[in-house]
């Protein structure tokens, strides 16, 4: 039996995320389909970050047990071959030890979330940014983020279908920059609960527009409440960029 | 009657190309449908270059002249209504006075090329860049594209169709760099021959994987002979990115 460590990228747009449902295609699926097409293994992946349905991944990672004794090149491109025409793909396979494993080891997660922020619709980015018609004033949004990075109860940014035991995480980067017409809104952190950069997207959107303050971000924070936040902003623009162990 | 100068995007991968065919739907005719359903006038556009099916524009320029009195916001946004959900939108509309032609008033034309230079197969980039498994040598490429920059018969790249009066134009630019897993040639000229870019790029590929020197491009060029350059590159890397006047 070998571990193996894949990283891969996927549009979310054509899966109801990453896990296994009953309700449509999703990237775990695929990708356990492409195995056992590939090996005959039905085994199963695990992976760093649950992807929610039309998020996107860069860098997702996912580990897997395998049998077969394979390169890890074969690896990669079997599966690659097997999921076509499905727009998932391994970028790279490594081989690793057994205690290595994609969710448990991470020690950070990064995502990257895409605004469009003009006045004309999307044609490219149809489905990989949010488009944002009114004009954001990012130097607020991101003076606002700064309130939101450090070591916080987020209940207040968390969907109330959250699972994780303890809403306290340290957010480390929450950075919001400009390039033209778009606005990039990284966040870095150990572990994030669900929908929580979604939450905070939605939240900074209020700031841009100028209907809030970081005073108000802050409020929203302390007030451990979710309704007390803004609302939360659409898969589309988000994606998982990378993990690091 | 006011002339109105369109600047627009659109994912080429929907379309037989700007100009109307009777094969499928084209970009020129999505738009002039749009300007019928706004303001009922069956208006001829102008575009500053005729793309080919399956080439991208971020910024191809359209004029188009309308009885309607509106503002140029107005225009935009009507047209982009009207356009959905099909993937071209107008980023800016403007008033121009009545010599102002998309075409034949411009004097400059700059496309990107995109190659995605990597084993893993495009799931986020699928059908926007040309995915090219073998590693390319950015700096051989360069090297030969240098050849090609500047005042010459480029008979051997372009189209046996080309319909233009002569081969002989003047390219200013083409330029080769690489990004991480990206290569970009952008291409800048007055005015280019039918799929002219392509057909430099094809050519180009050859050099970067290391079967062509710069010295062969230079004989293909001095040939003047389609058969003499290398094939040609696919449509789905291609951007008409921008229009000087």
């Amino acid at each position: 039996m070998t571990r193996f460590k894949l990283t891969i990228e996927y549009d979310g747009g054509d899966f109801v995320g990453w896990q296994r449902q009953d309700n449509g295609p999703s990237v775990q699926q695929s990708i356990e389909e492409a195995i056992v097409a590939f090996c005959g293994e039905h085994a199963t992946t695990y992976a760093a970050g649950r992807t929610d349905t039309g998020v996107h991944a860069l860098g997702q990672v996912v580990h897997v047990d395998l049998e077969r004794e394979a390169s890890a090149r074969t690896v990669r491109d079997a599966i690659n071959f097997h999921l076509r025409p499905r727009p998932v793909a391994v970028l790279r396979a490594e081989i690793v030890g057994p205690d290595f494993h994609a969710r448990f080891s991470a020690v950070e997660r990064a995502y990257l979330y895409r605004i469009a922020n003009r006045k004309a619709p999307l044609a490219l980015d149809r489905g990989r940014a949010w488009w944002v018609t009114q004009s954001l004033d990012e130097g607020a949004m991101a003076e606002a983020a700064r309130v939101l990075v450090g070591h916080h109860d987020f209940t207040s940014f968390r969907s109330t279908a959250c699972q994780s035991a303890s809403p306290i995480k340290t957010l480390d980067v929450l950075d919001v920059t400009r390039q033209g017409e778009e606005l990039r809104i990284v966040a870095r952190a150990r572990s994030f609960l669900h929908r929580q950069v979604r939450n905070l997207v939605g939240t900074l959107k209020l700031v841009g527009e100028g209907k809030w303050s970081a005073a108000d971000v802050a409020r929203a924070l302390d007030a451990r409440e979710r309704a007390a936040a803004g609302p939360t902003a659409p898969p589309e623009g988000l994606y998982l960029t990378d993990v690091r162990y």
